[in-house]
């Protein structure tokens, strides 16, 4: 393992390594072989170009095309995946009959070549079992998640020090784009899936909340130009409005989510319950969020309360509407679980989750609330401590 | 198409068209099909969620999942690909024998599910036509990349106003990324394959210059955190230092490459002079950029006037060198073709290239420049105009 790493981390990645090692047990499969970044961060503790070998016994192989100089045990250079079986067979490890590879994360080219460099040996999908071992985050991880989110919650009561009366939406984001810049944020916004999309966040204002978009967020927004539709549209702020600040934090390589709604001026009575109601579904959420709860469960439990208080039309979106109410984060925005209707999974603790129901309100925007939770024996514990209530400007 | 396009875009989507077609009768393939976000906003104008469907002959039909309410002239809604076939039916369109699919885009599990959809139509990779296309730019685009580039171009200057001194590398950078953002750049930048990733850009400051990282960009950077191991490394800036500054611009959806070279106080007279050889090499290289010249000779003239200033050792890296001396820039920073060893490719009118000699000299830093130039009729025009001078700080 690359001998930059802490003694703390180095511990984390032996957990990391034996929950994989199970998963493949189970799976019946010799080994799984990592070639993508999230995965390669996630096994290795760092990116790097190569591939991380991990056979259902012993110790991970980490071999490395870029960058030259990494050193540590068990790290051999290579130049090309096709020296992997050599260099396994000189160092006396089994050739496996069956390994995994990310069927969901490599091209289909990178997959072809992939799957032929151990002759006839059986390929399978890999990125399932990686999706399922993030879900549940370690003692490393969980440390990092709280880190991240305290450091988030930070800087939301910053946001509204950088508003100036007649900016547009986007103008107000460059601002808090730059105060979460300033506080130390890589920037970076990682996300699984191909067609998924954003730079820093969104920032939704008045009926650009209500605007449909391409992506599989919780709200979309416009967008300012069609090579990228999400997110703020250029409106002015005028009083009135809702706008909806979704902005991720990423310190550490993990990001946690939390959105906030801040007003233009007072907000329609109708805009404000309707916010109320969303931080009430958010806690009924995370008190009922404990571990072995079913996703689509407590999917359904918000849906229902939404249309108890007579919301359901504009529960998370108008004419287009998610079909969730809260994700998985991690090393990507949309770790695994989905807490949604057709969901199979179930809550475990370690878990990261971001609860964000959220409301249209037609003539005042978007409202609600996002934060991430972690899944403890008890519930739910929030992990971005900011008050929930509107901040008006 | 879609009904928001204005009719300059709809003229020129049919001339892409067209020449897809054409690369489409070559390769004998009667369709291809596109479902990845670059090339939908290629082939569309726009990004959505779905799935654009280019006969060899007429006229290609746009498959939207997301967002709802996308209008036009051959736009269907799908709810997922397994329909297009019955669509195509119902209007006549004859289904494929033989069918392109973005390999190299698509995710392995993506191209399964979608090779599928034809039945036992043979399927073959149309990534690569895709990117041989994107890479010549129509009228449209190529006067986006003028635009882009004349703005980008401008903002150079106003770095300077942003440094102060005692700022890191990284703050510094906050503060240029800010600027790149209030002038309106939508912040995303896209890049080809898995394996790259950056934030907005990179800025490398002294020895930093020469570190080596995982991505294949012309030079590293050691990072901030090893989750994302590239550009500045939080080192103080001091006197003595070169800080190439190298951020993308991305106004509409298409980036320009533009870096420029800052020293803190003046700079040794060996990085002076190296900075000079590579403002030379820029000039040569554009000079015999004309269509038809071939790109690994075009690359092996900057390798030579670097050898005959006695700098071949420290040009594009120390320890780990980039093997090109520029790329093809458009929707994503590294379109086609590259100025490498072993490109097979020759240029043509129309391309965008971004041509970025550098040296990394020890004791001062990485210097160089790096504009965006057109491929014209008599040579690379430079399309980010601005002074290539060090500027000193």
């Amino acid at each position: 393992m690359f001998t930059a790493h802490t003694p703390e981390l180095m511990d984390d990645l032996r957990l990391r390594w034996s929950r994989m090692q199970e998963a493949l047990r189970t799976d019946g499969a010799d080994a799984l072989l990592v070639a993508t970044n999230v995965n390669l961060f996630y096994t290795s503790g760092r990116v790097f170009m190569g591939f991380v070998y991990l056979p259902v016994e012993g110790t991970p192989w980490f071999f490395v095309r870029r960058p030259v100089g990494l050193q540590g045990d068990t790290v051999a250079d290579v130049r090309k995946p096709e020296q992997i079986p050599e260099l396994l067979r000189n160092v006396g490890v089994a050739l496996p009959r069956r390994i995994l590879l990310e069927s969901d994360d490599l091209t289909h080219s990178e997959w072809l070549r992939l799957s032929a460099v151990f002759g006839d040996a059986e390929c399978a999908d890999g990125s399932a079992l990686l999706r399922r071992c993030r879900a549940i985050k370690t003692p490393y991880e969980i440390g990092i998640m709280k880190k991240t989110g305290s450091r988030h919650a930070a800087i939301i009561p910053q946001y509204a020090a950088v508003y100036e009366p007649g900016m547009t939406d986007q103008e107000w984001s460059v601002e808090m784009f730059h105060l979460m810049l300033k506080a130390g944020s890589l920037g970076l916004f990682r996300i699984a899936g191909n067609s998924m999309e954003v730079f820093m966040g969104t920032v939704l204002a008045g009926d650009n909340g209500g605007a449909a978009s391409p992506y599989d967020f919780a709200l979309g927004g416009a967008g300012l130009h069609p090579s990228i539709p999400i997110g703020q549209s250029g409106v002015r702020l005028t009083d009135g409005m809702a706008v909806m600040v979704d902005i991720a934090a990423n310190f550490y390589g993990y990001l946690t989510d939390c959105t906030r709604t801040f007003s233009i001026g007072p907000l329609a009575p109708q805009a404000r319950d309707a916010h109320q109601v969303a931080i009430d579904i958010q806690h009924t959420i995370a008190a009922a969020g404990v571990p072995g709860a079913r996703c689509e469960d407590l999917y359904a439990l918000a849906l229902a309360r939404a249309a108890e208080a007579g919301l359901a039309d504009c529960f998370m979106g108008l004419s287009q509407k998610a079909r969730f109410v809260g994700h998985g984060t991690g090393i990507v925005i949309n770790e695994q679980p989905v807490l949604g209707a057709r969901s199979a999974d179930t809550l475990a603790v370690g878990m990261c989750i971001a609860l964000e129901p959220k409301f249209v309100v037609p003539g005042s925007g978007a409202v609600g609330v996002e934060d991430t939770f972690l899944v403890t024996p008890n519930g739910m514990q929030c992990i971005t401590p900011c008050d929930p209530a509107i901040i008006e400007l």
